[in-house]
C-alpha cells in the first residue's frame, strides 16, 4: 500500500514534511467521481460519522419529544471546542431528557480551544461536560430514554443504542460491519472500519436522501439544516468545519474526524467526500477536504478566496513571522 | 523520494495510520552503521541540534563567567515543559548575566505540560520564559554578553551569535550550509537544513569528542554531564527525552526537535543517530528513536524494559482503556 503525497509542508524553500493519503468521491448511486490512492482499505472513521450515529436522535423520536433545537443537534454532530456556550448547551440537553453530566461516559480531557482551558482552569478543572464527543453522548443518552432502554451502559457495542448505530452505518455505507473491524474510539463507543469509497457514498446519501428510506432522508436533512443553522456548535471558533460551514450554510455538509479522517457531503452536487491521511494528520487531511471542495463545488471570487485560506495554509511561528506554506501537491489538482 | 514505513499505529487489530521515515546512525569517522530511508536528503534537524546551537556557551567563556551550572546549560539544550522550575531557572539564567526575561525573543506559547498550562491560566497568562526555547535562548543572549556584542539582534541570521552557531553546524556535521537551506525556526532563530546522515556524523562527534577541537569536545563533554546531571531540564516531567537520560545517564544523550526529528550520541559505542518522520510526527519519531537506541546499546533486561514502553507504547483513551499500540515495522527491527 502506497498512497501518493498530497500534502508538502514547505519551511523557507525546501519541503519540510510530506503526507501520503487517500480520497474518494461518490454520488448517491456509489458511482466514483474521484478516487485517490487506495479507497477499498477499511479506514476508523472516528468523529467523522457522527451526524449518522447522531441519525437515530431524529428517527427515534428523541429530538421531537424532548425539544431539541439547531444547536443541540449540531452538538450531537460536534466534536465541540469545549466553549463555555458548548458545554451549557450540552448540560441543557442532557436536562431536557432528565439525565445529568455525570452520565456521559466519554472521559474527560480539558478543552481543545486554548482560550476555553484556561478559563476552566481559572475557576477548576474539565469535567466530561468539556469532552468533544459530550454532544454525541448527550444525543445516546436521549435516544436510550426515547426508546426506554436503561441508558447507563448506552456506550457498549450491544446496548441498542449502538446497535442502532450499527444499523445507520450498515445502511447508508452499504458496508458490511464484521467484528473484526470495531475498535473502540477515544470516547468509548464503537468505531467500526470501512472503506473510504463507501464512506463517500454514505455521505452522498446522507446529503441527498437518496438510496435510504423516507425516515432517514428526513432525518438526514433535519440534521444538515441544523449544523448549516447552528455550525458554531459543530466545531468552534477558528475551527475548519465551522468555517467552512458559515461560508457555504446548506451546500457544505463536512466534519473531522481523529487520524487525519474527513467526510463532506455537497447536497447539490449529489456527492459525498470521504479522505484519510495515511499518517493521521489533521492539517493535511483538512488541506485534503479543503482542495476536495474547492475541486466539485462551483465558488464564486470571494467562496474561492474563503477556501484558499485552508488549501494553502500560511505557517506562522511564536513571533507571527511567515516561516512557511502547506500546499497541495499535482496529484491533487 | 519513498522512505519505507516504520511505524504502524494500531487500532484494535487494524492499523489505522503509518508512519514512514528515515534513519541514520554513523561514527565519528562518518563511517554509517545504519542508513533507512534516504538520509542524504537535507531535513531541518529543528531543536533536535539545541546541544550543538548551545556549544558557543562554553567554548566563549559564558558559562564560566556567568557561573551557570548544570541545571542552566541543560536548559540551554532544552525543549522543556514550562514547569514552574523551568521557568524560574531560565529567570535565574538570564539574571547572572544582567539580562531580563522581556531581552527574550524566542516568542510567547503556553507551557506544553499540561498541569503547568493550568497553573499559569490560574495567576496570568504564559510569557516567553514558558517558550520551550527560552532555554536556549537564554543562552544565546549570555554568548551576546560575554563576547561583548549588543544582544538586542541575537536571534539574526547575521547576528554574531547566529554566526557562530553556524560555524559550529558545518564544523560538526560536515555540511556546507549555503543559503537555500536557511529558514526561520518556530522561535525565530535559523535552522538550517542538513542531511541525517551528516547530523547522525555530527552527534558522534558531539559523543565523543573526535574529529573536533579540544575546545569543542570539552565544550561537548560539559554539556553532555550536564544533561547527564540534570535531564528533567532538558525536557520535563514524563517527557521521553528526560526519562531515557534519567534511565541510562551520560551512556545516552537524546534530543527531540519539531516535525519528527531525533538526534542521539551513545558516547560509548562511539556513534550517532538521526531520525526524520517524513510527516513529522512526533510519536512516530519517538518510537523510531527507541527503536535505534535500544538496538546499539548494550541493555540490561531492566533497561530493555524501561524502553521498551517507548518502542511499542500502549494507546488508551479518556477513559483510560486500551484501545490499541504503536509497534515497529519489520524495516526497523
Amino acid at each position: 500500500m502506497s498512497n501518493p503525497v498530497l500534502i508538502e509542508v514547505m519551511r523557507g524553500q525546501l519541503v519540510e514534511s510530506r503526507h501520503r493519503g487517500a480520497v474518494a468521491v461518490c454520488d448517491a448511486d456509489g458511482n466514483a467521481a474521484l478516487a485517490i490512492g487506495d479507497v477499498t482499505a477499511p479506514v476508523f472513521p472516528r468523529s467523522a460519522v457522527k451526524a449518522l450515529q447522531a441519525l437515530p436522535l431524529i428517527e427515534q423520536g428523541a429530538a421531537e419529544r424532548f425539544g431539541l433545537g439547531d444547536e443541540e443537534l449540531a452538538l450531537a454532530c460536534a466534536s465541540h471546542s469545549g466553549e463555555a456556550a458548548h458545554v451549557d448547551a450540552v448540560e441543557r440537553m442532557l436536562a431536557k431528557a432528565g439525565l445529568l453530566p455525570s452520565d456521559l461516559r466519554c472521559g474527560v480531557h480539558w478543552p481543545i480551544a486554548q482560550a476555553a482551558a484556561a478559563a476552566v482552569a481559572r475557576c477548576g478543572a474539565p469535567s466530561a461536560l468539556h469532552n468533544n464527543c459530550s454532544g454525541k453522548h448527550a444525543g445516546f443518552l436521549c435516544v436510550a430514554r426515547a426508546i426506554g432502554v436503561e441508558p447507563a451502559d448506552y456506550w457498549q457495542p450491544e446496548h441498542p443504542v449502538q446497535r442502532a448505530v450499527r444499523g445507520v452505518l450498515e445502511d447508508f455505507t452499504g458496508a458490511s460491519l464484521a467484528e473484526t473491524c470495531c475498535a473502540i474510539d477515544g470516547c468509548s463507543v464503537p468505531t467500526w472500519a470501512v472503506p473510504l469509497r463507501n464512506l463517500a457514498h454514505g455521505f452522498a446519501k446522507f446529503g441527498t436522501g437518496r438510496g435510504v428510506s423516507a425516515e432517514w432522508a428526513r432525518a438526514a436533512m433535519r440534521l444538515r439544516q441544523a449544523c448549516a443553522a447552528a455550525p458554531w456548535f459543530v466545531a468552534g471558533t477558528g475551527r475548519f468545519c465551522t468555517e467552512v460551514m458559515q461560508l457555504f450554510g446548506q451546500r457544505v455538509f463536512v466534519k473531522t474526524g481523529a487520524e487525519g479522517v474527513y467526510c463532506a457531503a455537497l447536497p447539490q452536487q449529489g456527492l459525498g467526500i470521504a479522505v484519510k491521511c495515511d499518517d493521521g494528520s489533521s492539517r493535511a487531511a483538512q488541506a485534503i477536504m479543503a482542495a476536495a471542495i474547492a475541486r466539485f463545488l462551483p465558488l464564486d471570487a470571494g467562496e474561492r478566496a474563503g477556501l484558499q485560506r485552508f488549501v494553502a495554509p500560511v505557517q506562522r511561528n511564536w513571533n507571527g513571522f511567515e516561516v512557511g506554506q502547506i500546499r497541495i501537491t499535482e496529484a491533487l489538482r
